[in-house]
C-alpha cells in the first residue's frame, strides 16, 4: 500500500519538482493535486513536463476533502494562505509538510513583523518542526507538522551551524552574500523576472530586508545558544536554478581551512546529502540534486564559507521529500539519488 | 536648431533604444516622452539606463499637445492604439514614424483579418510609406507617415527581395524559419517570457498564424510582381536580442552561392547597413547595431538564405532613426554607426 | 548479481549523464571508467557532480582489460577511435553500446566519404543494430553491437519515420531546421563554444555538410523504402541542453493536423518515451528526461513537424540505457523515469 | 588631422570594444592593429562585427614599426608581454595606454610576488599614472604612460575611495564580494569558460588569491593614507558582461544611507560617468556604457556598497578612451556617450 499524497497548490515550480520526485518514489502515490482557482486545465497542461506521466485534474478542493483522499499533505501555498489550510489538515489528523514560511518562525510576533500578517494558526507553532533534516532529524521522526525551510536559509544555515555550535566563529559580524537563480522568485510573471530584464544582468535586492533573514537568525541563534544577527544580501543571477551562499565570518581563534572542513564533516556525519569538498563549489554541481556542497577558505583574518544547493530541490522539494522519508520511517535518500 | 522629437509610448524596449540612439544624434533633441498611464515615475526611473542622460517626465499628454511641442513624432504605441494618435499628428502637420503595425498593410481588410480590428484611420493608408529604407528610400525622402517595419519582416524580406526581383527563386514554397530573442515580445511580463519558462529552452510559436505573415507576403509580392505566400515559423530563443532568419527557397535555375551573393550585393548597392558576407552570420555580430548581415548556401536543389539583425535596432528603433535621417535629408547613417 | 558496466571514455558529457542514469539503475553497477589519458584525476574530480556518489579512478585501461572486469561495455569514444576498441570488446564476447558514429552507417564507403576515414572494423557493420529503440526494438533484443544514434538524427527521424512509412509525405523536399544546445558540441573548449562567443547569439553551422546528414538519410530511406535526401541545417542555441527539430515536408494528399498526429501515435504505440502532443513542444519540457515530444501543424500546403528531445539523454545516454534495458531483457523504462 | 592610433594585440575582447569606440571618435583614426601571430586573417574575419567598418590587416609588427605609423599606442597585450613593448613605445616617444597589469603596481616587488615575474621595465613604474580617471585626472593630463585599471579594481575602488578619504569607514575588515560576466576571462577558450560549464551556474574562484587584490589594496591605501587590506572574493556569473561589486565595511560613526550617497556625490563632482543612485544598480543598467552606478545601504552596523560597471567598457576599453581623451586635451566624454 502506497502512501497517498495530496499536494495543495501544485501549479508552481516547487509543486512540479515535488511531483517529479514523488513519481520516482516507490512508496508514494500522488493522489490529489489542487489549485486555488476553479478554471485550471489538467495538471499536464499547466506542466507539460508531466504529459503521460501523471494524469490528474487540478481541482479547487477544500483541505478537508484532500485529507479524506490522502494520507499525507504537502502544502505548496504562499505564506498567509498556508496557515489555515495546514491547521485544517492537522485537525483532520494528517501529517503536513508545509513549504511556506508560516510555521518556520517560532515567534508569532516576529512573523507578524516580517510578514505584515497576524498569524492564522499560532497554536500550531510550538509543535512545528523546522525541516532542516541535517539539524532536526530526531524531532522529524515524530513530527506531524514540518516547516520546510526556505531556500536561502538552507544554503546559509548549513555551513554556519556546525561552526557556531563548535564556537569556531564569532556570533557577530556574519555576512551572507547569497546568489540565487530566478526560479526562486516563483512562477508568477513580474517585471523583475521578465527575461529581458534579468537576463545578462546581476543585481542585489531586498538587502537587509529579505524575509528569510529572521529565519536564518533564529536557526543560527539556536546553533550558537545565543542571539545571532546577520547581514543578508540576496542577489538575482541570470540562471534558472541554484543558490550559492558566500559567507564571511571571523574565527574565534586561528583556523586553517582543514580545521573548518573537519568541523563541517564532524557536524554532518551520516548526512547523505552534505558534501564537504576541497574545491569551490559551483551551483552546477548540485543542480537537479538534493546535495549541498560546502567548503571554506581562510583569507587573512576572515573565514569565507561557500555553500551551493539547487534552490528547488535541496532548497524546497527535495528537502520536503527527505522530510517525508524521515517522518514515515523510510530510507532518507529514497527518490533523491 | 535641433529637430524636437516627441516619443509617444516611451516605456517599452523600442522606446528606450530609440532614446539611446537619439541621444547620439547631433540634429535631434528628445523633447517629450509620453506614457498612456497617469502615474508614471520620471523616465529615468522606468529606464535606469537613462539616469543622468535624459531628465524628462513621462507624461500622459494628448498627441495634439505633443505636436505643439515637437517637430517630429515617433509613435511607439501598440497596434490599434497607434492609428488614431498617428492620424491626429498628421492632422497637426507633423511627420510621423510609426512603430506599430497599423500602417504597414496596404489593405485595410487584410489588417482587419489578421489583427481582428477595424482600421481606425484607413484614409492614411495610401500615403503611408513602408519604412524598409533599403527598398523605399526614394519614397521615404518625401514621406509624412512612415510605417516602420516589423522585426521579423525586416529579417525575412531583406534577403528575399532582390532574389525575387531578379527572378532567381520560385515564388512558391518559400519557408521562413525565424529565431528571435525575447525582447521582441515586449516589456509586459507574461508567463511565456518569464525567465524560468523561456531560459534554457527553445520552442516555436504562432506557426502559420503570426501577424507578421501578411506583412512579409505583401512586400515579397511587391518585389516579385505577383502574389507570394510563405510558410512563416517563428521561434523563441533564450537571448535578449537578435533575429536569425533561415530561409529556404527553390532556385529558378541552377545557382551557385556566389551567384546569390552577387545578386544580393547588386540589390543593395549603396546601402550602408547591408553586409553580404561569406560566412554564416551570428546574431552576435549585429547586436546593438543597425546592420543586417546576410548570406546564402546552396544545398542540393535548395537555396538556403540567412539574415541576422538586432530586433530592437535594425528591427525597430535603428530603422526608425534611419527613416528619420532620410525624411529630414540628413546623412542616412547619422547616430547609427 | 548486477551487470558490471564498463565505460570507455567517461570524461565527457555523455559519460557523465550515462553514469548518473546508471547510478539509478537497480540491475547495473558501474565497475570501470576509462580515459585515454594517463594522468587523469579520480572521476569525481573531473565530474564534481559525482562527489560521494561514485568513487572510481579514471584509468587508461585497454579494452581487453575492461572486458575482463565487465559484462557490458558502453563506448563513449570519438568516431574513428571507437571502431577498433569496439571490435576488441566484441571479440572478447562482450556486448557493446557504441555512442560514436562508427557503426551507424551501413555502408563503409559512405562513412569514408563523410568522416574522411577508412573504417577500422567494417566486418562488424552488418551485425550492428541502429539503436533507435522505437524503430528497431525486435533487433535490439538480440543485438551484440548497438550503434547508439546521433542526437540530431534522433530528433529528425522520430517524427518523420512513421509519416514516410505511411506514405503521408513526399520523399523529396524535406527540410530539417534543427536547433541544439551547446552541450551537443562536447566538452572540449573551442572558440565557437566559448561562453562570450555563443551566449546571446544564434547561428547556423555546417549547413548541408553536417555529418549527421547521411545517418538521417539512411534511416529515412529505410522508412520510405526508397532513397530520401534532406536539407539539414543545424543551429547553435545559447542553452546547455535540448534539440528542437522543425521539419518541413509536403503531404502526399490533403492532411489535417489530427491526421498527422494519429499517424504518429499509431507509429509509436507502446513506445513509452514518445509523447505526441497537441501543443508546440519546448525543449524545456523534455530536459533531463528520455522523452521525445512531437507534434505537427499544417500551414497552407506544407506540413510542419516539431520534435523536442534532451540531446544528452534521449539524444545519447538515455537512449543508450534504453538500449541496454532492451538488450538485457529488462523493463525498457528502468532508470529512465 | 586625426590622431593615428595603433593597437597592440587587437584580437581579444578589449581590442574589439576599443575599436568600436574609436570608430565613433571624431579625432581618432585606428591606423594599425597587431597580433603576435603571423598567420592572422584580416581583422574583420577575427571580429565579424567589424565587417565593412574597418578594413585593416592584423599584422605581426614590431612596436617600433607601429610607433612609426602612429601617434598614440593602446597596448592590449597580456601582462608580462606588455612591459617590454610599452617601454619600446615610450622610447620612441609615443604615449601609451596599457591595458595590462604591468604598470599598475607601483612596487616591482609586489608585482613579482603576485605575477611570478621579474618586471621587465621597472624604470617606467614611477612615471606611470594609474588610469582611474575619477581619481587621477590632473596627473593624466600630462601622462605619457597610463596603466589602465583592472575591471574588478575599477568596480571596487570607485565606491570605496571617497569613503576612505573622508574617513567614514574603517580601514580594516573591508570585504569585496564581486560578480563578473565571463568576458572578463578573455577570449582564449578554457574549460571553465566553456559554455556548458559556466552557463546555468555560479561559483567563486581565486578567493584571496586573485591578482587584482594588490591593485585594489594599493589604491585604497592611497585613498586612506594608510595601509588597507581587503578580502576579495570574485565570482563568475553566467552573463557576457558586467561586474557588480557588493562591498561590506564598518562605518567609523553612525551613518545613514543619505550620508554615504552625499559623500560619494561629493567625491565625484564633475565626473560624467559616475552615477550615484538611490536604487540597487543592475549591471544591465550600465551594459555597453562607460558609466559606473553606485549606491549604499546601511544594514545594522554594516555599510553595504554596490557598484556596477560594464567590465569591457568602464572596466577596460571605455576607461582607456576616457584616458586618451584626457591625455590629448579632448572632451572627456568624446565617443563615450
Amino acid at each position: 500500500m502506497k502512501i497517498r499524497v495530496g499536494i495543495l497548490g501544485a501549479t508552481g515550480y516547487t509543486g512540479l519538482e515535488l511531483i517529479k520526485l514523488l513519481l520516482r518514489h516507490p512508496q508514494a502515490e500522488v493522489a490529489v493535486v489542487t489549485s486555488r482557482r476553479d478554471d485550471e486545465p489538467p495538471l499536464a497542461e499547466t506542466h507539460p513536463e508531466l504529459t503521460g506521466r501523471l494524469d490528474l485534474p487540478l481541482l479547487n478542493l477544500s483541505p478537508e476533502e484532500v485529507c479524506r483522499r490522502c494520507d499525507c499533505i504537502f502544502a505548496c501555498l504562499p505564506h498567509g494562505a498556508a496557515a489555515e489550510s495546514v491547521a485544517t489538515c492537522l485537525n483532520a489528523d494528517r501529517p503536513v509538510i508545509d513549504f511556506s514560511a508560516d510555521f518556520r518562525l517560532k515567534d508569532a510576533a516576529v512573523y507578524a513583523h516580517w510578514y505584515g500578517l497576524e498569524h492564522a494558526a499560532p497554536q500550531h507553532l510550538p509543535g512545528a518542526v523546522y525541516g532542516l533534516c541535517e539539524l532536526y532529524k530526531p524531532q522529524l521522526t515524530t513530527a506531524r507538522l514540518v516547516a520546510n525551510p526556505g531556500c536561502y536559509p538552507t544554503a546559509a544555515i548549513l555551513p554556519l551551524a556546525p561552526l557556531l555550535r563548535a564556537e569556531l566563529i564569532e556570533r557577530d559580524g556574519i555576512i551572507i552574500d547569497a546568489k540565487s537563480g530566478v526560479s526562486g522568485a516563483g512562477r508568477t510573471p513580474k517585471l523583475v523576472t521578465h527575461f529581458p530584464e534579468c537576463n545578462e544582468s546581476i543585481s542585489a535586492y531586498n538587502v537587509g530586508k529579505h524575509r528569510h533573514t529572521p529565519e536564518i537568525e533564529q536557526e543560527l541563534s539556536a546553533a550558537a545558544g545565543e542571539p545571532v544577527r546577520v547581514v543578508f544580501a540576496p542577489h538575482l543571477v541570470p540562471m534558472d536554478r541554484g543558490i550559492l551562499a558566500t559567507i564571511y565570518a571571523r574565527p574565534t581563534r586561528p583556523l586553517t581551512k582543514q580545521d573548518v572542513l573537519a568541523a563541517m564533516r564532524e557536524g554532518y556525519q551520516g548526512c547523505p546529502f552534505i558534501r564537504v569538498v576541497d574545491h569551490l563549489p559551483a551551483t552546477r554541481h548540485v543542480a537537479h540534486t538534493n546535495f549541498c556542497d560546502m567548503t571554506a577558505e581562510v583569507v587573512g583574518e576572515t573565514l569565507v564559507m561557500f555553500a551551493a544547493i539547487d534552490n528547488l530541490i535541496k532548497g524546497a522539494s527535495g528537502a520536503a521529500v527527505q522530510n517525508f522519508n524521515i517522518m514515515f520511517g523510510m530510507e532518507e535518500t529514497t527518490a533523491l539519488l
